[in-house]
């Protein structure tokens, strides 16, 4: 085995050379850096950069703000500059001083958020939702298959993977209520999506068709919209969800690359109704991305993201069709990832059916919606070259209400 | 009369000592600098603290970002070192290399807008909205008086006052009609709103009750919510407004200090029921501001501001009580001010009654909506020490869709 571990990782490691995702990591007292992670370590990016004599502005500032303005050419010229040296013995001693194992390190937000958006963008999900807070309609509104659904969300409270989530306090009112009443919130959820990070800056004005969505498109982080069901089903008529989301948002540490998941690319379901032109193109793909939802070391579903109905190009093509700006540092979630069959959904309102049939955890205990002290960790994996990707875990762990 | 213009303006100028509004301007082909309004001039900030030896940071970097970011403290100490800056005639000569006409800069945008919200804080509005777009229910939400509704918006497309307006593009969906079309806005329509410009960040998870409101209450703007009704009514169901919305949101470039706006404090209109001891204070107030709405040249409106149901200190009170951070620059709208008779309704939607009667403009044509070339200007004023201030104007014109 050689000295140098990352030269010896393998397309089976779920961190190899054909995954190659990106973070912003500090190591002891240090600032934040730009890091690439390579198996179990984490190279600084900005230090291999001038180590190899390369222009070093794309990696500065300690996160992935710089790269993600540079655009789609520099992302593609740093993942080949990485792969291969990563792979060459002959650069390894260079890089070594660089290089630090992920146990050692501590992670920080991999980017500053821009314009935060929340899609609404699976059909089980959103059915399901229909189901239990307007059981007297159609689960489907009249607008859910001819565009995708979103809403803007608060990009001040995006946390990175393991920030403790402190249970909000807020209004609620249950139908049965005569008057709302205030507290800690009690139906407390989760809802398992998939972020989607953005860099290339438009001008307003200019629409980014579907074809040209991908130019817009970096990488993936899993994402938990963490969701206070109570607050949320008191306050959203009409404007929307507001508190009962804008807690804590919380992204894992580390942004996959949409050019790793080239073989985790497929078909869209049907779209019926077809949709309107500017949401039409073959760009439009879906991604075929498993999901695990762990509730305190159970795996309580395993939502396929493959089920999604609308792609991300589509959400892009959207979101900018009426002329709004593309910022570098965006973010948007995909949505609740929720299967057809119950062990696949992707919120505990969901699993639960709002509370009536609860979850039974493998330490014996049964559970609706979170308690304080519990932890929930999103795991992700998806096909890529040689092996499989496994995507940076996102977890939290509830305290209790100031 | 002085040399310098400055020193005889009088608390009858709507932008005297009593005023000192501050913005973003760029002189001849410069860099934007921070600046303050002194009648019809505007004083480099950072180049008088320099020329006084004054620590300049709190006003580098073209905006207000770093006073913003100072807190309540500075921003007193500042306004306290201009008011008297600005009146002493031996430092007059001193000052005057960094004075400049106003008609002679390019205002920018006058700070970053970090997280935008959008209020619904007039009940006349409210009301007026529930009873176009929901007939069939009661015109006010259950949750409206328990609670200031609000929205996350779009923050990278706030644009400062004379940008020009793109009709946007989307889907819409008549109730009569069977299925969605798409094409440029029929119904594009202005929101006359005032914004709330916030400083000094919070941490998360630490709520921020009424009586401390006003610390991170830095100023206010005039604010236009420029809203697409068509794409709005067809996509707003179940999660609030979002293309409707996000292609634009004009702010006037002279943001008004709230230390210019003591004497407009007025008390709030009786809230019944009493609200929730979250939002609850003393320091909950309205303020005396009255608008007028141009519409190329007509002044259809006049709405007044001290209608309004909740009050600014209340807003954030009910933002952050589930924990959400503030940031520096975050900026909210108080939603659009309509008062109780007609022509003090601050919505076209309203004005012309979903586009059923026509407003009369003096040059003898007809509105219902916004027409391609259509210029609207809001102008503001309230008490202020010894003479009304004038708030900072607030314009755009249409152009064609592309």
């Amino acid at each position: 085995m050689s000295k140098h571990p990352w030269l010896t990782i393998g397309t089976d490691h779920p961190f190899g050379p054909h995954h190659l995702p990106y973070g912003s990591f500090a190591h002891g007292s240090g600032e934040p850096r730009l890091g690439v992670r390579i198996g179990d370590h984490v190279l600084d990016v900005e230090a291999a950069a001038a180590a190899c004599h390369r222009d070093t502005r794309p990696y500065q500032g300690g996160n992935l703000d710089p790269l993600l303005a540079a655009g789609p050419q520099e992302w593609a010229q740093t993942r080949e500059w990485l792969a291969d040296l990563l792979g060459d013995e002959d650069r390894a001693d260079v890089l070594a001083p660089h290089v630090h194992p992920v146990d050692d390190v501590v992670m920080h937000l991999p980017f500053t958020v821009a314009d935060y958006v929340d899609f609404y963008a699976s059909e089980h999900h959103a059915s399901n939702v229909g189901r239990i807070f307007r059981p007297d309609s159609e689960p489907l509104t009249p607008n859910w298959k001819h565009l995708p659904i979103g809403y803007h969300g608060r990009s001040s409270t995006v946390v990175v993977s393991g920030t403790e989530i402190t249970r909000p306090s807020g209004q609620r009112k249950a139908p049965t209520d005569e008057t709302p009443t205030f507290g800690p919130s009690v139906k407390l959820d989760i809802e398992a999506e998939l972020g989607f990070v953005v860099g290339g800056r438009t001008r307003l004005g200019e629409p980014v068709p579907v074809e040209s969505a991908r130019d817009h498109l970096f990488g993936v982080v899993l994402l938990n919209d963490w969701s206070a069901r109570d607050l949320q089903a008191w306050e959203y008529v009409p404007l929307g969800p507001f508190l009962g989301k804008s807690f804590a948002t919380t992204i894992a540490a580390w942004v996959t690359p949409m050019a790793a998941l080239g073989p985790a690319r497929v078909d869209l379901p049907t779209q019926d109704p077809q949709p309107m032109d500017y949401l039409r193109g073959e760009a439009a793909q879906g991604l075929d991305i498993t999901y695990e939802v762990d509730w305190n070391g159970t795996v309580v579903s395993r939502p396929p993201y493959a089920t999604m109905y609308w792609s991300p190009e589509q959400m892009i093509a959207h979101m900018t069709v009426n002329g709004a700006t593309l910022s570098d540092g965006d973010l948007f979630g995909s949505g609740t990832v929720s299967g057809p069959e119950p062990a696949t959904r992707g919120s505990f309102l969901e699993l639960s059916w709002n509370g009536s049939e609860p979850v039974e955890l493998e330490d014996g205990s049964s559970r609706t919606f979170l308690e304080d002290g519990d932890t929930v960790t999103f795991r992700a994996t998806a096909p890529g070259e040689g092996g499989p990707l496994h995507l940076g875990e996102c977890t939290g762990t509830i305290c209790p209400a100031r």
